[in-house]
């Protein structure tokens, strides 16, 4: 049984609790959070302090905190014996605990929707070699996508991220933008949205590219260059089409 | 039954036949291609001609074929006192026949993956008000998402598809790519692109946009911009923060 502490009492650390909870092989022992309000709903489930010398003893500590609020929270389990692990994407490992580790579910979480995190990706990262497995055992109790992966590389997958969802959705709030000023639901576009998503995680989604920039379709781009009048749309429609031209116009 | 001909033995074709065939008030009567080869598929199934002298009588003749040999065929069934329906986005209704009509299926179809029909979203258009029922009878045989588009909305929708569907794989693509570049699997950001996709749908995009664009975090904004190479990854990320900015300091 690994013995978990978590810090923090936000959304991840809510979801967090629950998949610990549900699983054989974990126990959270104690939810801590500087104040008391947000603590209110791990009551009767778990122990729960605001007080940080009360801290019980455990396996692993698990920082869920605001970014900027991270590296005090470590600071403060400087001495432990137990692996801290915060819990960020954008956050590099920490050098002040003794153990250090980074335990970061790559998703977006929202209070409101319950969460399989099964299905969830986890990136894991550790300063000592021996405790990668046991970290990988914690996020296998509760996920079946686990990786290991590097502060460097989760700086990188951290801008990735934004491009495939950052990025997508604001071409998905576009689209409903143009549906919404020509009378048309954009509950049309539902099942296209859904399905470019399934097709670009079962493929690679450059080799599934379509549209009128991939057949380098001039009549269409400039059909619908004429038809855009918003100019910031105008110029993200030109320069992704130039990108798209340039990129497969090139051998693979 | 309404009985239909298909004319055209692509992929749509192909889709719409099996879905005709499994539904109880349709029945495809005849398929018709002008090359023999691509009818293989059709045969024993129905009946099968290359010669357009020999079409059947139907109800409704759909015109599956690409979008600059539709004209053509329609041309070819003027006189027919049938409804004569394109399958496709970006071609206006026609004025060739007597009974013009759009049947357009919104989705991207190919030939290896099978098809639920009854979540694709189907246009429908016609130059006949009265034909518009019998459509809408064929539409919900197969579909349950049926909804009437004119040539001007649909027009717009093809454009806001590019964005929704073309432009977002392409985000994807340069996800891909970055994460090729740091050896990271693209498959960690599978999950996080399924869950945009989807809350997309459920919600609003605009009111689901998150990301440091929307926090206006110039911190991590320059971050990533040191981070990307890429000249042209480097102007799209700047284009789309400036512009999501731009529109999220906006009151809505």
């Amino acid at each position: 049984m690994i013995k978990i502490v978590i810090l923090g009492a936000g959304n991840l650390a809510l979801h967090l609790f629950k998949a610990f909870n549900k699983a054989t092989n974990t126990e959270v022992i104690q939810v801590y959070n500087r104040s008391e309000s947000s603590l209110q709903i791990f009551k009767n489930k778990t122990d729960t302090t605001t007080n940080f010398t009360q801290l019980k003893k455990a396996d692993v500590y698990l920082v869920c905190v605001k970014d900027d609020a991270i590296e005090n929270i470590i600071k403060k389990l400087a001495k432990t014996e137990a692996i801290v692990a915060h819990t960020s994407g954008s956050v590099a490992l920490s050098t002040s605990a003794t153990r250090n580790a980074v335990f970061y579910p790559l998703q977006t979480f929202s209070k409101q929707t319950e969460v399989n995190f099964k299905e969830i990706p986890i990136c894991l990262e550790t300063s000592e070699e021996k405790d990668f497995s046991i970290l990988e055992k914690l996020a296998k109790n509760i996920s079946e996508k686990v990786f290991p992966i590097s502060s460097a590389q989760r700086k990188k997958l951290h801008l990735a991220a934004v491009f495939a969802s950052n990025f997508s959705n604001y071409m998905y709030a576009i689209a409903e933008d143009i549906c919404n000023k020509n009378e048309v639901p954009f509950e049309v576009l539902n099942a296209l949205i859904q399905e470019t998503a399934k097709k670009a995680t079962l493929n690679s989604p450059k080799t599934v590219q379509t549209g009128p920039a991939k057949r380098n379709d001039q009549a269409t781009i400039k059909q619908h260059l004429a038809q855009l009048n918003n100019a910031d749309y105008k110029e993200i429609y030109k320069l992704l089409t130039q990108s798209i031209i340039d990129q497969h116009g090139k051998k693979l």
